[in-house]
């Protein structure tokens, strides 16, 4: 698997992170934005994640909803600004529902050399210490573990 | 008229307006996002603005076109993430449709004291690029007559 790279510098709002896959970027894009896909790659393998909602269009809302085996549920939500396939770029907003109030907006874009597919994802936080609140949760391990999940998918 | 605080520290991707109001919080809160008053108050009053659309709910989405003497069109949209009328808190996004793919994500709080609202709206950009461009644009001069105009109506 190849290793994700995340951009997180000291004293910023923002958190960048970078995967290469080996495919088009028409079928990342598609791949990751489609509903029925979300539990085979989005988050840690060891929560099921079930799509309570999700309309990738502009406009639309989406939640998602991941339980342990314990049987805990833990539940994220936002709403997309924009799905723009024709110049692969989508923002969004994320919302954990356990820390309400706290939300980012996350910017995705798609760019293809030689077939392959770079996908960078900035996230930017309402404050410095949600940002560094996020890196702590162990944000590093989960995205690493669904970009492999991703990339198996692919 | 009140003079608006404008926070933009250099370097950071962030913008933050602080303007007070003889009004107690909820009224301030409803004026606000009301789609029949934003025509009275949003933006300079030497631009007619017209609302296309505004669905002042979480996961609604609003788009406002603003109209200067000479004819020409200006238009805005964004979807919010979230309306919380108990907590006093909105978060939406907004771009400007003339520079397609820049976002932004404002929060905005009310907070009240002896009758009075104090509105703090943070907006973050995707880069520190973005929000110095906007600084340019004369958005100073734009929030302020906002502020003014808003401070009358109520």
């Amino acid at each position: 698997m190849r290793k994700l790279q995340i951009i997180a510098e000291p004293g910023r709002q923002e958190v960048t992170t970078v995967c290469e896959f080996d495919a088009p970027t028409e079928r990342v894009f598609k791949v990751c934005t489609d509903p029925a896909l979300i539990p085979k790659w989005w988050g840690p393998s060891a929560y099921t994640t079930t799509v309570d909602k999700m309309e990738p269009h502009t406009g639309g809302s989406w939640r998602f909803v991941q339980k342990d085996a314990d049987g805990n549920e833990f539940a994220f939500r936002g709403v997309y600004h924009s799905i723009d396939a024709d110049n692969l770029q989508t923002v969004s907003t994320f919302e954990f529902e356990g820390m309400p109030g706290h939300v980012l907006m996350e910017t995705v874009t798609y760019e293809e050399y030689d077939g392959k597919t770079t996908m960078r994802s900035t996230s930017v936080f309402q404050t410095v210490a949600d940002r560094d609140g996020m890196m702590q949760t162990g944000m590093e391990d989960g995205a690493q573990e669904s970009m492999d999940r991703l990339t198996a998918l692919l």
